[in-house]
């Protein structure tokens, strides 16, 4: 059986009773790592305290690991009990469905167990569920890429009334240029992207396409650390949000679209 | 302290280990009765089972009292613990966002301690959750009462080729028409919306406004229980899943949008 366990959004104790159940029986427990080591903030030590809690060891199984060695840890769960742990909820990512329909592909019997995930702990600020539109993800520019398909999906939803979660850019295991050129593997450090970036590069493309899809003045509200103790949530326009400081990873921003009057007065609470 | 738990979908064993710690400080813990009932499969029994795991006694909480206690509620968390648990994850629902304002304003101390709910937990049927539009509720058509207006959010929906969510009408402690009359509470039992009730009434309101918006060939996606371990996903046309008996309660249904290659080979699993 192959489980795949939600550990939720702030720390080791948000995982599930029948999460922890489940990891404890396993015989094999991996770690999808691209975006946990950042979002828990973990350190080899903050890893060893799961492993104390899960009483199991923990093999961290990067993107490479996942697409490369996916079938020797299907063809485990096939005779044992394999866990493999996900922050926020297994079907967060496009890769963790990949690995349920090779999984299934090889008969192999998969468990979810769901957990929180950023797509609803961003209730917190009190809009509702109900009225996002489509997410959209808005990657980090660089000199000759900044791709901005972003722009229309937001245009939809606020056409519609609607709020507009954005997923911001993570970049972990980032070959450096030069060891691609040399043809040996050395990586960038990890990065995020920060509520100020995002907002920034928001009013690039604004300003490149000029449709007047939102301004400076547009009402967001910025999200760090969701779900943890420490977590910081701030609403305002565009640009009283730029000069906020939001601290460590990771970030995420909500474009606020037609408001209730509920919704509203949670607004006020954030705000600056 | 007010805590507000989201218990997540399945049963007491979905709690997480950080909600439970926070249950077992509290010296009064409120649940809310209106879908948790339903939704947990709880007879009287399975609420003892709670309190067995708890350790603490709980008081069922349902709409009226929420309504008009809330504020006994909150003066209670002004100097002791209090936890309020939700099934699912806590901004699900307008009421929950609307204690949070009452208790901001009142000067309490508010902690989330979040969880799986259906607007995460539908991805588990591998269509992704950043690809969908608004969510519509779908409500119980009476004689004289049959609203629509979930009809033109669809629309938009599957004009921009997004997925939608629809959640299921859910009817407890309804007045019964001759209890009104004669001025003394009496209560219809509890209803839940079937995906097959869903389809029938959606295919109505096709049949009436004609805009081909959906018919009976749209692929959508039936869930009953989510979360749970005997929850039930059929994928199928509208036509299809009329004839799926998906047994007892919560269901919920999604509509189809535009798939791509992985979301289309989850589906097939999930096929009649």
């Amino acid at each position: 059986m192959l489980y795949i366990i939600g550990l939720g959004l702030g720390d080791d104790k948000d995982i599930t009773l029948k999460g922890l159940e489940a990891v404890k029986k396993c015989s094999k427990v991996y770690m999808e790592a691209y975006t946990s080591l950042l979002s828990f903030g973990l350190s080899p030590n903050g890893l060893s305290n799961l492993e104390n809690l899960y009483g199991r060891s923990i093999t961290l199984a990067d993107r490479e690991m996942v697409e490369e060695k996916a079938d020797e840890i299907l063809n485990e769960a096939k005779c044992s009990d394999v866990a493999f742990l996900v922050v926020g909820d297994p079907f967060g990512a496009t890769t963790h469905t990949d690995i349920v329909v090779r999984a299934k592909k090889l008969g192999v019997d998969v468990k979810v167990i769901h957990n929180a995930s950023v797509m609803n702990a961003v209730g917190v600020c009190g809009l509702q569920l109900y009225h996002y539109g489509e997410t959209v993800s808005i990657p980090f520019f660089t000199e000759t890429w900044r791709p901005d398909s972003f722009y229309e999906k937001i245009r939809e939803n606020r056409k519609l009334g609607l709020h507009t979660l954005c997923l911001l850019d993570i970049r972990v295991k980032e070959p450096t240029i030069e060891s691609l050129c040399r043809g040996k593997k050395q990586y960038e450090p990890p990065r995020f992207m920060t509520v100020n970036t995002a907002i920034e590069q928001l009013l690039e493309v604004e300003e490149a396409r000029g449709e007047s899809v939102y301004g400076e003045n547009t009402i967001c509200v910025g999200f760090a650390r969701l779900g943890s103790e420490d977590q910081k949530v701030v609403a305002g326009s565009m640009k009283q949000l730029l000069t906020v400081d939001f601290g460590p990873p990771l970030h995420c921003l909500v474009i606020v679209g037609k408001t209730h009057p509920v919704e509203e007065e949670m607004l006020e609470f954030y705000g600056l």
